[in-house]
């Protein structure tokens, strides 16, 4: 029996899950961001008001198949025009996806189409049907540092100097309108075995998921096992200097009610153990440490590595303490801030 | 036994051709002409220096399979983007086709792909595998209306206020480099059981593939049945004025060893049939006159009643005179100018 998975998050962290995960179970949703506002993506949300197309298409591409139709097609999905001309950056998947969005206008049918071209096992859904726009407080961009500034817009809040304090998310009517859970999202936050949230951009990518309220209350009532990979490295701009325990207690108070099975991360990328169990215990999860960094490139995951760690994460406390996580769990309090990349 | 048949053309009229000649076989080859420089395939073509796709696009969609997933695709591939931006006015399967060609290189590599998504039956294959330019003498631009001025590039030909004489081909060198016909199109000529030539934009769509060496020969050797389909009235620009024969006499000067075994036109729109019938016999073909208008729009094609004259073009002299054929022969020599369009 495949363990039903749901993956929330965007760009390359949920690539990077998603593509760990299908090693994991056959049965794997994912559920996207769709708030992104640069690159290609912005562009044709700027020009054509649609949903931004790229980390649906870098889902669905995390998910393809294998066989010689899925890797064309895939291939051809993240091929970029080149040249310096208007189409000069744009992803011929997003492109694809921007048709089929004008076309069918739904867009659950649409990832379900090219879903089909690409022979995507499981599911891409987008997290809203509607394209969203992120607010951030972000200090210490005035002289007082303390003194919080709206920051409005993904990349804005991804590359900001300051300090990321809080995101609001607001709907296509602007500030004041929730934004609308995708059902087929919310249905399957409802009726999966494991959650899984992060990593990822923390208040870009993963944070926004928990500001939609169906969602948020879907993830709260879910009997699903609910997971949070952590980053192995902070993010400069939208979380320069967080330590992991940090991304912890941001996900708390942005979803108070929230409460959570295990957190993954990095053995590697925690300073001081005690300190995240201590933070994930807060949340109610056990924290499951193990190397599941790439060897050789701190920043970038090892597929196979996060997927044992998902395995043991997903078989709870009872037999939690796997090989690997019981190592590295061994050592919590000693402090390994020097092999730590965090600031 | 289905017929190997190949349609030589572009635009819309290699649609028609298409769409008439899948009612008559299975076995269907499109060779589809690769000069065009307006529009969104112009743009590309530009921007990319890439093939013109968009008449290629056109010619898989006449093919593309009825089912749901072939309907789907091909409406993709045929749905342009609106607003005012960088995109407005690209449709979707250029896109992707500029994509693919980026992508994979070879162009009937692309097209085969691209077939098998929109589920063509038969084969869409351009006529050269690089971009070629159009050079045409025309007259009457000037005060004395006889001398001759080059216009280059198929927009400029096709809108010439003037009258085009005769045109060139150039390959992507320039003048004096020869078009080289891709292989696969010259294969699919000699081993046809019918070639059909037109309808379509005479001297932009028609005439080059007379002009790309190879394939000129392959239309000269070849054992197949040729056949000409005239267009149903004169193309503002291009023709303007030019009456049926004018069109034969013009084929003939860019091709004088090509023989044609069959002539079909629209009975309506040829206003002396024993003219036609003399202009074709020049070329070594018979006239089938028969009405292919659609009822009430005399400027398009009935896929049916053109299917039906080329079923009675591909059975030769023999058994030629079918009842459409026969009724309308019978008053060859009668004068219809009332009820013609040509000017």
């Amino acid at each position: 029996m495949s363990p039903r998975a749901v993956a929330l998050g965007g760009g390359h962290g949920l690539h990077v899950t998603l593509t760990a995960l299908r090693r994991v179970t056959d049965d794997v949703t994912a559920v996207v961001t769709v708030a992104d506002d640069g690159g290609s993506s912005g562009r044709l949300r700027r020009e054509l008001g649609l949903l931004p197309p790229g980390d649906l298409r870098k889902a669905m591409v995390a998910l393809a198949s294998d066989d010689e139709a899925g890797a064309m097609w895939s291939a051809l999905f993240q091929h970029r025009f080149g040249g310096t001309g208007a189409l000069a950056g744009h992803a011929v998947g997003n492109l694809v996806l921007a048709g089929l969005l004008e076309q069918l206008g739904d867009p659950v049918a649409v990832l379900r189409e090219a879903g089909r071209l690409l022979g995507v096992r499981g599911r891409v859904l987008p997290m809203c049907t509607e394209p969203l726009e992120i607010e951030a407080d972000v200090t210490g961009l005035d002289e007082d540092a303390d003194v919080p500034r709206r920051i409005r817009g993904q990349v804005a809040i991804a590359t900001t100097p300051g300090r990321v304090q809080r995101i609001r998310l607001h709907g296509p009517g602007g500030p004041g309108e929730a934004p609308r859970g995708c059902p087929d999202a919310v249905e399957a936050v409802l009726g999966a075995d494991v959650v899984l949230l992060g990593p990822g951009s923390w208040f870009t990518s993963v944070l926004p998921h928990l500001l939609v309220p169906e969602l948020h209350d879907a993830l709260v009532r879910t009997p699903a096992r609910k997971v949070v990979v952590l980053n192995l490295v902070p993010q400069p701009g939208e979380t320069a200097g967080f330590s992991p325990e940090l991304h912890l207690d941001v996900l708390s108070e942005h979803a108070p009610r929230l409460r959570v099975d295990a957190v993954i991360a990095d053995a590697g990328a925690v300073p001081v153990p005690d300190r995240l169990r201590r933070a994930a215990a807060a949340l109610g999860a056990e924290a499951h440490l193990a190397r599941i960094a790439r060897e050789g490139t701190p920043d970038r995951h090892d597929p196979a590595a996060l997927a044992s760690s998902i395995r043991a994460a997903l078989h709870g406390p009872a037999d939690g303490a796997t090989g690997a996580s019981s190592r590295t769990l061994s050592d919590d309090s000693e402090t390994r801030g020097g092999e730590a990349p965090w600031r």
